[in-house]
């Protein structure tokens, strides 16, 4: 007996779901859902309500993601899982981290109208607190689910109410025993494979007029808060040249030369992104007319490889000891920040490839510029692979932007590999 | 008859006056005697009452400031005119304007004491509000004594109680009509040369070990307090390189560009100095991991060559138009601030170099970085030459230092030169 089963209205599924979540997560400017607030849990809770309704199983991991299938799925020793974060920066936008569980839903919806089955088992997992923003530490929902969150980031506190993050973790009901020793909250054998879909949060997609992209590698990163130039204060006027130990210059010089350097990275084919967000001298002491003592900034640099990565780390070296030679003055670095590139699966990425043909867009796979819970699955040696839509305006600021139609064809790569995939 | 005369001990008489207005003038650091003030007046009166106890002729000018001559002098048509001001910037050292005038005063006490005459008549003004940190302008009396303090100059408001400078001069009785027709205040006819004595603010003295300096000119300036760079902001790690618009990175290249410039113009044997004191990016929007939409930064360009201003400024508007067409990004200048470099008088530069061997100094010439009242008189066609005092820790900061032997040498150039002149 052959059952009649309704075209499912992917589209129209999207639009509401993220309506909905927008309406009782907006602040003053777009959202705010902060990691292991109330607002994320309430995420999850309409989440489940949706799946309920679509006659998906709902179950709760013991890192209190909500993680859902297909009825016949919902015991599978074994799965591919598929998934994003629900959790968002202050004041950021609707489809960072929501996009990816929304396509995962999307997935399971249509499957199970449909009547289409996978190839393997699925799940998709709606995680909490990716974002950095909240309490220092990034991933920290996927880092505990696979064992790896450190005590150190456990100690970090919230930035609103200065309560430590196990704190918070604690309250929402995860038993933190687990967490503290390490050990995984989801065992890592059972998860075959990790897709993410995610915003592209750059501007490459919009570039090259394409709505999605195969994800290569996520980039690491070596950064440094703030690293301080020290010089020596002066009359603006009065001290000649020679004399001067000026930290703006030298900052401007050391600058000037990594950003050389990067040009010449790049022209070798080597894949590098280097950034100097924040710059200051002091606001107290500096003036127009007065050269100042010193000045603070930050840098980050994001490549695909760790091999380009210590080669920036021996470069900065380099050029800080020239310029302090030539210019009179001293760097003191903070501690160096480092997370390692993480490579997405060559058969994956090979796959998902051949899906965009199959759904009739044109293969296209770029490095992931950001870092997303995948890198974690990654890195934990799990097969992990990542699909970005097009979107503008970057991401982690209301002005945030993606069209229903680029998701709903990112959706679609994932949904034609998920009825096809051989493991 | 021959009369006896006691020698006079300048150190001495110096320590105590230093002490005495730094005494009452002490501030939770350093010293403030904010222009127009009533520590203002009160240090021009502790220095009459000084003058008088010595037998010195005092008057106030219409512009109540402080001059002093020997009696034989007090009417005197012409004269030369030597002095600086006594006001200070807020939490400043007790020497920046305050040891020109004490210099002036021990010429004259010293004249008295020892019976040694001028071969000119010789006034000794002690100036008031010189220092910009009070109204904004600055050499206020200076210019008012000339005639040439601007109408926008008399509204600018005091930072402390927001009347403005108008409000503020005819409080102490300055009749303001002379000064919003910008008639001067005392002839400049009869002024024929001004000398002032001031602490160096800089390293050079100390870096040649030095204790004085004949001053060559006055550096002019050209200054804007605020450019700002408006580029593009993006996530630090999704923006690949030549999709950037990175208003730091083009911050750092202008910079680099007019350091560079600024060496081969030294190179060439032209005077300029170059600083760019003040640096942000916006705290409340910046980040470590976002390319910032904008930064702003400071430039102030010093030189004795009015000329060598003109290149700058063409030299920092073609590098402007440069980066902004090799990086995407909009440089957006405040107004521009100019002040006109001074030349000191050539015979007077000379003369006072040669008083300098006379009293067993080396003879070294050096341009002023900062500007002083004695640019004022300069730009008012009146001869003018300055003398500049070693110091250590620059000024207008409560570590400013000048040791008392340094002052006796720079005011025994000025003495020499005031028995000797021939005008």
């Amino acid at each position: 007996m052959s059952i009649s089963y309704a075209t499912f209205d992917a589209a129209k599924t999207a639009a509401r779901l993220f309506d909905d979540v927008a309406a009782f997560s907006a602040d003053t400017a777009g959202v705010s859902r902060p990691a292991f607030s109330p607002t994320e849990t309430q995420t999850l809770q309409y989440l489940e309500n949706y799946a309920r309704g679509q006659g998906l199983c709902v179950n709760y991991d013991a890192g209190k993601n909500a993680v859902f299938s297909l009825p016949e799925d919902a015991d599978a020793n074994k799965f591919i899982l598929v998934g994003s974060h629900v959790d968002s920066v202050p004041n950021g936008g609707n489809y960072d981290g929501l996009a990816g569980v929304v396509a995962g839903l999307l997935c399971l919806a249509r499957a199970k109208n449909e009547g289409i089955g996978f190839a393997k088992p699925v799940k998709v997992i709606a995680l909490r607190a990716e974002e950095s923003a909240w309490f220092g530490p990034c991933y920290i929902a996927s880092k505990a689910l696979l064992g790896q969150l450190a005590d150190s980031e456990l100690s970090a506190v919230h930035q609103g109410d200065g309560r430590n993050l196990g704190a918070h973790m604690s309250e929402i009901g995860i038993n933190m025993n687990r967490v503290r020793q390490h050990k995984p909250l989801m065992d890592p054998d059972n998860i075959e494979r990790y897709i993410e879909l995610h915003i592209e949060q750059g501007p490459l997609l919009i570039e090259k007029n394409l709505p999605a992209a195969v994800v290569s590698g996520i980039r690491g990163n070596i950064r440094y808060k703030k690293i301080r130039c020290v010089g020596e204060a002066g009359h603006s006027g009065a001290v000649p040249r020679a004399y001067r130990k000026d930290p703006v210059l030298a900052m401007a010089d050391l600058l000037t030369r990594l950003d050389e350097s990067w040009l010449a990275i790049l022209q070798k084919g080597e894949d590098l992104v280097l950034t100097s967000g924040m710059v200051s001298t002091d606001p107290a002491k500096h003036a127009l007319t007065r050269i100042p003592d010193q000045v603070d900034f930050s840098l980050d640099f994001r490549s695909q490889s760790a091999d380009a990565l210590e080669a920036m780390r021996d470069l900065l070296r380099d050029e800080i000891r020239s310029v302090e030679r030539e210019r009179g003055v001293k760097f003191e670095l903070d501690p160096e920040l480092y997370t390692a590139p993480a490579l997405c699966d060559e058969k994956m990425v090979d796959a998902l490839s051949n899906s965009m043909a199959k759904v009739n867009l044109k293969p296209f796979s770029m490095p992931s510029g950001g870092g997303h819970d995948a890198a974690v699955f990654a890195n934990a040696g799990i097969p992990s692979a990542m699909v970005f839509v097009r979107n503008r305006n970057g991401s982690h600021n209301p002005d945030e932007v993606m069209e229903i139609p680029d998701l709903i064809a990112g959706t679609n790569i994932i949904f034609e590999y998920l009825i096809e995939a051989a493991l």
